[in-house]
């Protein structure tokens, strides 16, 4: 039987991404899954919402709980967090990168760069400085690759991506496919994972 | 030590608030925890925000997943789930009955029937009947409580519950308060519990 899969959908802006990108690698090993990285955008579904920016800023209470919440989320897991002073980041250049790198070997460390950049380091992942010494550190060319980058098929590619997320049904991120389910959140990460593991060997209930 | 407790802030209509209505008491109990359970209204929250009802209906795809997941999650838990006709009920009634009864011995098991009529058996929460019978199975004397839930000390007591929370910064239901923490959500009602149980015994790191 095919290795079992998880789709990974992830926003370089998203607080709740950071810890399932830093920690996906790892737990899908763990449990002989495959992780498919897929970045998209999430500022488009907003805006079909009618939404300008993040609902964490648009609802008070509910993002100063989200700051809190994601600190202690990262310290159980014994990841670096700071409060960025910008939020929510830019990341149409950084998420075209991940798209450029999607299916090659340095793709997972640089979505990984990216992340801690702008969750632990307080980076601005907009800046084309930024993404470049986090191409670099995982192992690419970040001449070509930021080349790559505007291209016209990777520009689309990404707005393609962003409208597959809206078919799966996804509205947040990060999210996950697992055999066809969807899962929103970094808490049910590992549920997904076991989804997958499980509905690949046929073993136990769905 | 005082025995730790958790608050458990809870609303009839919010679907993830019924699995942990359902499973809360078992859980504290195995961890030593007191449960203190706080019915509030979600509507005044949410029409402060400017939302006329649920975001689950004004954001389609979300309301869409969380029916799924809420199903999957009762099933794995055992619980019963029936997707209801009526979404959100009108809760008014049934939160002030829950108030009447707070610190009363039936308060648990009312509260129990009442969310199981409304996602088990698709009953209508705000028909007094309705109530009138799951005061009676918990072992309450319907008549009276009805009566008392009528009465203005009990109609301010839940709207100073619904000012309580928002001071908290609660956002959402359910919700739960542990050693001065926020919890939101179904997903951590055991990390909620763990805290408390930790803080009272000063194990561990918080």
């Amino acid at each position: 039987m095919n290795r079992p899969e998880v789709e990974f959908w992830f926003e370089f802006a998203s607080t709740y991404s950071y810890p399932s990108a830093m920690r996906i690698a790892e737990a899908a090993a763990a449990r002989q899954v495959t992780v498919r990285w897929r970045p998209f955008l999430l500022g488009p579904i907003f805006a079909g919402l009618g939404w300008s920016t993040s609902p964490f800023l648009l609802q008070q209470a509910k993002g100063r709980y989200m700051w809190h919440d994601v600190g202690r989320t990262c310290a159980r897991l014994g990841l670096a967090f700071h409060r960025p002073a910008i939020f929510p980041q830019h990341t149409v250049l950084a998420a075209r990168l991940a798209l450029v790198g999607a299916d090659a070997a340095w793709g997972p460390a640089f979505v990984r760069g990216v992340f801690a950049a702008n969750f632990a380091d307080g980076a601005d992942i907009s800046d084309r400085g930024v993404l470049g010494a986090a191409l670099e550190r995982a192992g690419a060319d970040a001449t070509s690759c930021l080349e790559a980058a505007g291209r016209a098929d990777i520009k689309q590619g990404l707005r393609d991506q962003g409208a597959e997320a809206e078919r799966l049904g996804i509205f947040g991120a990060p999210s996950f496919i697992a055999a066809g389910d969807l899962y929103w959140g970094h808490d049910r990460m590992i549920e997904a994972l076991e989804h997958a593991a499980r509905s690949a060997t046929g073993r136990g209930p769905p």
